[in-house]
């Protein structure tokens, strides 16, 4: 056939891009709508911004990126800018609220649900294109708004109907992570690249596990393919330093019991001592008490852990985990990860935790990089696919129940008009509305039949493929006596399978009715259609 | 400030781009929801495709680009195959159908919302990123699936408040069209380019007008910048009869009044060459009885007019108008266009009806450039923002009635947990769920103020700023006597914007009212704020 016609284009879908179908589309809206309305209970507003960006707006904060443009679609304008499709929804927030910042309300709380680009080698589950959707404070700059977004997240994660004990969400903080890194000798401007490369390290922990993990540390990794990671050189005894101290979770009531004090006690110099003396010295033999980034992460993670603790979200839904480290390199404060705590059977077939859906964190120089003066902020994006697949593993995706449409078939392809008026009384007396215009109830779908007519059992075969409940019937016979036939398919299912000509159809007449039928007159069959649905929407409740 | 911090980047959205705020996203969801109503009606079900195809997939067809990759964005992928963002909807559903064919029911009917791409020079009211709404059904053969999407149209604009008699669907066919040009001597192959030249001419009728149409079917048209647009060449003769052919609409009934017989009769080859002649020949002395396109275009005109009127949509809601053309190539047959008619000043403040918020048509080719077979499918496209500039127009956008949230102040910075468990009970109880667990009437916002606590005024402002009903205040005097503040913004409105400082605060209690809490006894102060926000939305009811 290609030498036939040898321009014929071939139709593929991008590499690493997909086409998303309706059942799809519609588990994602509902999903979408119940983590909208948890973000405005909170006060959020939505706000939208397109998705290219300058180049220079968007920054350089991808992990594993260090080349210019890698990792990003980029294209330059005629006028010699360059633009790059966002990578995320946080840097071209950024920008929006500073180029508005004097007519924003401060502070500014936002959500966004929108696509993200990433220019990388598509790979099973790695999409070019995917959904994020985000919720920020900015303007906000106690650790307190930390704590209301990992409280959000955990609200989400329920409203969506994972329940508690399905879900946690991890808390860590950069100032903490910082703290360690200055322990073991990396402080400083200096040491800047090489402190990114230990953090990206110890990011991978869910994916390749201490073992890898120490690779990466030290001289490097190899991976299955053969593609090398040089790693951040850090010797035994530092790798052994940074394992020990971000290897293990523990929560708010092990904080609290472990201490022997209420969290609210804490905030004496004595108390962080030994808040922070439990996250770290009593892992490894190490003098905590001139650390003074790390002490300040560890004040700052009290306050989080205190407010979560007061307005019960304490004990296993937040937790401190030292591990959480996020690969964007903006962050600069407190970091959260929201992970699923249940198994799934990967592509290799091992059982793992299904692990991270979302996570964030404060980015305090985000805003500012475009500004005379700081612009604290902080705020959290849920990868939408991640979570979708993660609620169908949960059984908790809305599937779709809908009746498929009530088909008019096409007995005589020169009364179309006909056809199609009885599909427009039919549309309009399903679907109600009410004084004010306004529709009641779900929408009812109604269609003729727009494919060729030739064959009637293709019609019933297709009604029988969109789930129809029911068809219309009006050949040249019932049309001189007045009537419709109105067929309910699923009393006639079994049947019409095997029905293949017209002649055939007049004899099978199982869940057939024959009613009155006149332009001026299709009371009869609506009332007829309005039973069948009734009927099938009893079946399926 | 800039020779400060030499590096700080401008924060500025790229030319042509916009950013949109809340009050604009939920006006348009709301239009989104009508409209999506109405296509589900009739069918139609949800798809969506990645905003990239491949450049060869997409064609060329987008109006006034004659270059390559002329107004579209296009990226090299590292495989060295083109990649462009989409410049519409209906070019990807081409491929995705081919793609898919063999799964899809047929014909398919479909929507789908989404950002398009230009990559023009922007200019007022022109972006390089806009929404369009498309319907398609694809495998539909009978320009009855024509008809019907010049009906949906209708409803969908009526579903929008748009009354009859302020809108109109115009449908042409380009087969009639293509008549006019075979009898001006521009049939055949060889004239392919040039009649596209002549069809994106008369496309402009509604911008340039009948003078400026004739000279770009002429010697060419210089535009108020000096640009000169290269005519089609054709002589006065020629050009008369293309203007006398297409520069009037009429209705339905028209058309019947004229014939002096119903529509049905006129599908006999005596009632066609009446409408034919009607359509044409009574505007200009030509033979018209052997121009076979011409009259294959007006019978399919009589089909869709004939299942207008059946359905009850004839008369002024659909018209026939052989005027339209539509700029896009692809188009084989009937074409659509849904124009308002109320008059708007544009920015010259000249007075001109509103004119088109959509259209579409038949194009038989598009699907089958990627198959072994023919796949005749036609569809409709509905300008996102156009549309709602229309509505707002009207006075038929929904605008945003929502209350702003319940805000909890912070009156002593070291007591935000106490502060997060006020916002966090409020929230619980002010947004009830039934045993399902699905949310009970709209969201009811409730949140802590997260911005620097220090002055108080600050806090009121926002509060204002954002319609917040009511504010929650505990200093140390009503932490002390186990009480908060709630205070009705509404009723203290005018005091506010006077106080300044906490002690000036306290004596101004307006509005306010003083209630009995404790953390574990929130109840009054519930009770409070659901009093308040009561008579908030009964005041806005």
């Amino acid at each position: 056939m290609a030498a036939k016609k040898p321009k014929r284009v071939t139709a593929r879908v991008p590499r690493g891009f997909v086409d998303r179908d309706a059942s799809d589309l519609r588990a994602q809206d509902a999903m979408l709508a119940k983590i909208r309305r948890v973000y405005e209970t909170y006060g959020f507003e939505p706000v939208e911004t397109p998705v290219f960006e300058y180049t220079d707006a968007l920054g350089k904060f991808l992990p594993d990126s260090d080349r210019p443009n890698e990792g990003v679609f980029s294209i330059e304008d005629d006028d010699e800018q360059w633009m790059s499709l966002r990578y995320d929804l946080t840097a071209p927030l950024a920008r929006y609220v500073a180029e508005n910042f004097e007519t924003l309300p401060k502070p500014y709380r936002s959500y966004r649900a929108g696509y993200v680009f990433r220019n990388e080698k598509p790979g099973p589950g790695r999409f070019r294109q995917f959904m994020q959707f985000d919720a920020d404070i900015v303007g906000a700059p106690n650790v307190s708004a930390d704590a209301e977004m990992a409280m959000m997240m955990a609200d989400t994660m329920e409203a969506l109907g994972i329940p508690h004990g399905q879900y946690v969400i991890r808390v860590n903080n950069r100032k903490v992570l910082d703290g360690v890194l200055e322990a073991i000798g990396l402080g400083g401007e200096e040491n800047a690249g090489r402190r990114l490369t230990v953090l990206r390290a110890i990011d991978k922990l869910d994916k390749f596990g201490v073992e890898g993990v120490r690779l990466l540390l030290g001289e490097g990794r190899k991976d299955e393919s053969g593609d090398f990671t040089p790693g951040a050189g850090l010797n035994k005894e530092q790798q052994t330093f940074v394992l020990t101290a971000t290897s293990q979770a523990f929560d708010l009531t092990e904080v609290r019991n472990a201490t022997g004090r209420p969290l609210g006690d804490m905030r004496t110099a004595e108390g962080e001592t030994l808040f922070y003396d439990n996250l770290f010295a009593g892992r490894f033999a190490f003098d905590t008490a001139r650390n003074d980034v790390g002490r300040e992460g560890a004040r700052e993670l009290i306050q989080i852990a205190e407010a979560c603790e007061a307005a019960g979200y304490g004990s296993l839904r937040v937790v401190i985990d030292p591990s959480v480290v996020r690969g964007l390199e903006y962050y600069t404060g407190p970091v959260f990860e929201a992970e699923l705590l249940f198994d799934v059977t990967n592509e290799k077939g091992e059982v793992v935790r299904f692990g991270s859906v979302g996570g964030g964190g404060r980015y305090d120089g985000l805003v500012s990089r475009f500004m005379s003066q700081p612009v604290p902020a902080t705020g959290f994006s849920i990868g939408v696919s991640r979570l979708m697949t993660a609620l169908k593993n949960l059984g908790r995706l809305e599937t779709s129940t809908r009746t498929g449409p009530v088909v008019v078939t096409v007995m005589d392809r020169d009364r179309m008009a006909d056809y199609q008026k009885m599909a427009s009384d039919l549309r309009a007396a399903l679907n109600p509305k009410d004084e004010s215009g306004e529709p009641l109830g779900p929408p009812v779908p109604v269609e003729v039949f727009q494919g060729n007519p030739k064959q009637f059992g293709k019609q019933l075969q297709y009604a029988d493929r969109r789930d129809a409940p029911c068809v219309i019937i009006q050949g040249g016979d019932e049309k001189a006596a007045c009537k419709v036939q109105v067929k309910d398919l699923a009393l006639g299912k079994e049947l019409s399978a095997k029905i293949t000509d017209n002649a055939e159809w007049r004899e099978a007449r199982a869940g057939q009715e024959m009613v009155d039928y006149a332009p001026d007159k299709p009371g009869d069959m609506i009332a007829a259609v309005r039973a069948i649905l009734a009927r099938a929407s009893g079946a399926k409740g």
